[in-house]
């Protein structure tokens, strides 16, 4: 347990607040945290009968095009309802069977970030709609073909590795 | 591709710089991206033979404590130095047999964050001797209690999951 002593507001941003803290730790000493606000976002495993649908953008952060997930953050909306929405305006295609896999922290040493990850198939194709200023390929993948990207390091996200094999391999039995 | 524009940075902190940045998009709108750059890290999946060794720790940002892989930031360092010392640090064990599994991206919407992904075995037991303010236990689990885990939800961690899943259900068929 860490107790809050002093919270300083550094950062309001439009996706994320920084803030800094003091906190007592256990010990009774001091010391200070940063800590990185968001509004949690979803991830959803798309399948399209044996195959992912994946999206690929460029990611200024890392200055290089990515494959992931279609995901994004939640607008005050439940989970489900910001996964449905997102596939339709990342990839276009509408989808069923939508069932909540688990939830992930992307970084619990500075950020309170969480991901809803969900799994569901492509019900009807369509044209995708993405916010302005977001430019996304969709890409489809063979189940053994992300395995292999996975492996070899084509696919680096943590969102979508994790929620692939979350998705192919734990099985009933696990 | 997004060309910077503008940058400015916001915050200077310990363990993350957040930078505002406008850019020019690939319609020649610009936009603003909020960007929090790390120095990167590393997290191991210490495996004692049919069990994997866990570190358990209170995680401010989310006011819980969580389980996860013994991971830490690079010091200046090469990701397979911080490994060793980061599992020795907050274990106390010493480790063997270390291999690169993978790289994670965390959060690549806004953040440069790469973890260097390990895994290694158990090769002499000692005493943890984490940093000062870093309280940390350790839980060794099977292989099967961890994907237990994983499945309900009770291990969150992205670089866990992501890690654990890697190490464990990719084959080498795959």
């Amino acid at each position: 347990m860490e107790k809050e002593v002093e919270k300083k507001t550094i950062f309001r941003g439009n996706i994320l607040n920084i803030e800094k803290y003091k906190v007592k730790l256990i010990d009774n000493t001091i010391a200070s945290r940063e800590v990185a606000r968001f509004s949690g976002a979803v991830g959803v495993v798309l399948f399209s009968e044996n195959r992912i649908v994946l999206v690929e953008q460029f990611r200024f952060p890392l200055g290089e095009k990515i494959l992931e997930i279609p995901a994004g953050r939640l607008e005050n909306e439940e989970p489900l309802h910001c996964a449905t929405r997102e596939v339709k305006e990342e990839t276009g295609y509408s989808c069923k069977n939508i069932e909540k896999l688990t939830e992930i922290y992307t970084s619990p040493g500075f950020s309170d970030e969480v991901i809803h990850i969900f799994k569901a198939d492509v019900e009807d194709h369509g044209e995708p709609n993405p916010d302005p200023g977001e430019f996304v390929d969709v890409v489809e993948l063979s189940v053994e073909e992300c395995l292999k990207k996975i492996k070899n390091g084509d696919i680096k996200d943590s969102k979508t590795i994790a929620g692939i094999l979350f998705a192919v391999k734990l099985k009933e039995g696990d």
